[in-house]
């Protein structure tokens, strides 16, 4: 039986977060949390909603390119759909004009990753599932045919991530009640954005740790004094056995991020987290290497355009600790990809999230992570920020500095609300940002 | 003395190649070819124009991000931006909410293309020189000033740039005199598209060998018999000593380029052009190790992102020839910057051009990289096709197999239309394709 999918519209959301410097840092000095808002509907009545993430100017080009690629999702059968997404998801990153203007990064694979979650939005709602429980219960044949393994055979072929998958669902049950229970464990990057004073910096942090928050991230970068004195503020406010991760955000070349980093060495950082441009993966290589000996990790992926570089990253040694992007890869289906890469590599998954939904996104992928693939939450947690819930009509839930996984005993109205994304009041959050034009 | 630029302008450019499947390829089935082309003026009154390419879908995406991107040039003095083009070229890459939607890559990247190429072409107007003309006599200093070096210091730094440049300027001006007489070699595209029969791919070898063309390229890549028949009738046609490249447009995973290729290798084949990803160097190196004992060479560039992807293509031996592109890289200041990491690594240059507009651009790139940076012509060549020159005031011109460089005693109201690119009357070319809307 076929049910066609009859309408994909897409709305161009902003919000004034540069008003109080929140998520400002070495690079993005005032960013305006943003992103195109993607909704579908099939002839049979289901629905499925999907952003992608901006920082503010240029969320409306985000928008064209999804109205561009419109063409090859209205009038598409959804059950067919899913049943071989991967190949469905290769029409989007290869229609043969289209793709000249990628291929598979920027704008147009932020397009693919709105319209990817939408559809997966819709599977997890026609099953009446949290889009992790949907990931969790389809057979391992079942979620492998949802990616497209182009360009990633040389290090992982659709056999060996049926393996992986099929080898892991020993235990699956009790990882899954642990999920509910304790939940996946977070970290915070609200406590130190670079464009915060030193008293907010102390205050917030107390207030995380008050929170049950034991992992703290600090932006980095801009002058190495500050950064001391930040670092200096936070450890003694934290204690010494919490961890403490530091982020460029891309400010440096390769020997000033080493540089950099060994005046840092002190206040015992785990990760450095995208010290320069993210397309070298050279580079990170380098600075990796040196940072070794430190016992300093190189953590990178929130601008890594597709698998084709995490590959890359993964196989090269220059990611010790690999940030999966919901919003900039191309969708929940080559997260997937990703995920079951940096197992084939032995390296901890810790989703970038913040901005705009991304908390409400990763917790899906990491619970997933943690029970069908890598069965370890060593060295692995999911950034936090605290911005921007309030306009989820399911926020994330955050305990004791863990995601408690998304409800699973839940009616098909509720999960109208529950699965990935879904705006509350959509008109008000027009009114807070007027830039935003709706766009059909 | 300010000279304040008062405008900037974009239209929306196609041709219907895809009717005559010109272009056609393994992954670009019947492309259109397509420009966004942008005209900026000061209050002077000197104008330049530039474009980028794409081939057709999309071309709106563009523009509109070139609309995006307008705030940042209009207003600004031109003559400051020449004073100092490396860090004017970095506000337009690094805009700290719009560089999110890259940074440095895909759409907005295109668009800096035909920003930055807009510039360059104001700039050669204003001295009454074309763009290779202006290049050539540009001081070390001065080149290397219109350079953004950022992320790519760990292997060229300004300082070692301008000992390259200081160092080739003994015998400059026999090379100068060489090219306005011999020229630049080129090879064509033109006789082997994928979608051409074997009649007529015959047809046009003899006709191009018949106006002295030596170097013939054929698309590959989408059935291994029919890639041996025709490689067969070329290397019959055009006999055992001239020339022969293959270019399978990303169509192959790694181990599947390195057999196929093995297949191809009694045709003497001396480079195998995009065998998979643009963005997988090490899976490139891979190919290029497995190949060197055949003697094939892996080219690739057309789609390389920016400066730091080459760099890292150069440094791992992932490319023998380097294929440059005019409007893929971020205009001519970011093709300098690549041709001089070429040169620091000993890889010959040999641009991308085809498309529209392209051949008119690269071959300024060339003849400067020959009489400025690497002082020979040994296994170089620009590529050359037989498309849509005519829609050109000054289309390039070949002679014997060779770009002969455009003319230098001419006057201002002639370089009006010798410079880079300046379409013949742009009305016209409006109504051959309806698509195209004009964007103000």
């Amino acid at each position: 039986m076929t049910d066609i999918i009859i309408s994909l519209t897409v709305e161009d959301i902003r919000f004034p977060t540069s008003l109080e410097k929140d998520g400002s840092d070495a690079m993005n000095k005032a960013p305006d949390y943003s992103c195109p808002y993607v909704s579908i509907s099939t002839q049979s009545g289901i629905s499925g909603n999907g952003i992608t993430f901006t920082v503010g100017r240029g969320n409306n080009i985000v928008c064209e390119a999804i109205k561009l690629l419109s063409h090859l999702v209205v009038g598409q059968d959804f059950n067919s759909i899913v049943k071989d997404f991967g190949t469905f998801w290769r029409t989007l990153t290869s229609e043969d004009q289209i793709r000249w203007l990628g291929p598979e990064k920027g704008v147009m694979h932020l397009a693919v990753a709105a319209i990817t979650n939408a559809i997966w939005d819709m599977w997890a709602k026609r099953e009446s599932k949290p889009l992790w429980k949907l990931l969790v219960d389809l057979e391992p044949e079942q979620l492998v045919s949802t990616i497209d393994f182009r360009y990633i055979t040389d290090s992982l072929t659709k056999e060996e991530a049926i393996s992986i998958l099929t080898e892991m669902k020993s235990g699956k049950a009790g990882r899954e009640e642990e999920m509910k229970l304790a939940g996946y464990p977070a970290y915070t990057t609200s406590c130190a954005w670079l464009g915060y004073s030193d008293d907010k910096i102390e205050r917030l942090c107390k207030e995380a740790q008050a929170q049950g928050f034991t992992r703290f991230k600090m932006k980095v970068g801009s002058d190495l004094e500050d950064d001391k004195r930040r670092a200096k503020i936070l450890r003694q406010t934290m204690g010494p056995d919490n961890l403490l991760m530091v982020d460029a955000n891309q400010k440096w070349e390769v020997q000033e991020a080493i540089d950099w980093m060994r005046e840092l060495v002190h206040f015992n950082i785990t990760w450095i987290e995208e010290p320069t441009s993210p397309d070298d993966v050279l580079g990170h290589a380098e600075i990796a290497k040196a940072l070794k000996p430190l016992g300093i990790g190189v953590a990178t992926g929130e601008q890594c355009q597709n698998r084709v570089m995490f590959k890359q990253f993964l196989k090269a040694g220059a990611m010790q600790f690999c940030q999966i992007d919901s919003c900039r890869l191309g969708g929940v289906s080559e997260n997937i990809a990703v995920i079951l890469l940096a197992k084939k590599y032995g390296v901890p998954v810790c989703p970038h999230a913040g901005g705009v939904g991304l908390c409400e996104y990763v917790q899906h992928l990491s619970i997933f992570d943690y029970i069908c693939v890598s069965g370890s939450l060593e060295k692995r947690m999911i950034e936090y920020t605290d911005h921007l819930h309030e306009h989820f009509e399911t926020p994330c839930k955050i305990r004791d500095g863990c995601y408690i996984a998304p409800e699973t005993n839940i009616t098909r109205d509720q999960l109208m609300v529950h699965l990935c994304i879904c705006f509350k009041k959509l008109i008000s959050t027009h009114s807070i940002w007027s830039l935003g034009t709706v766009l059909t």
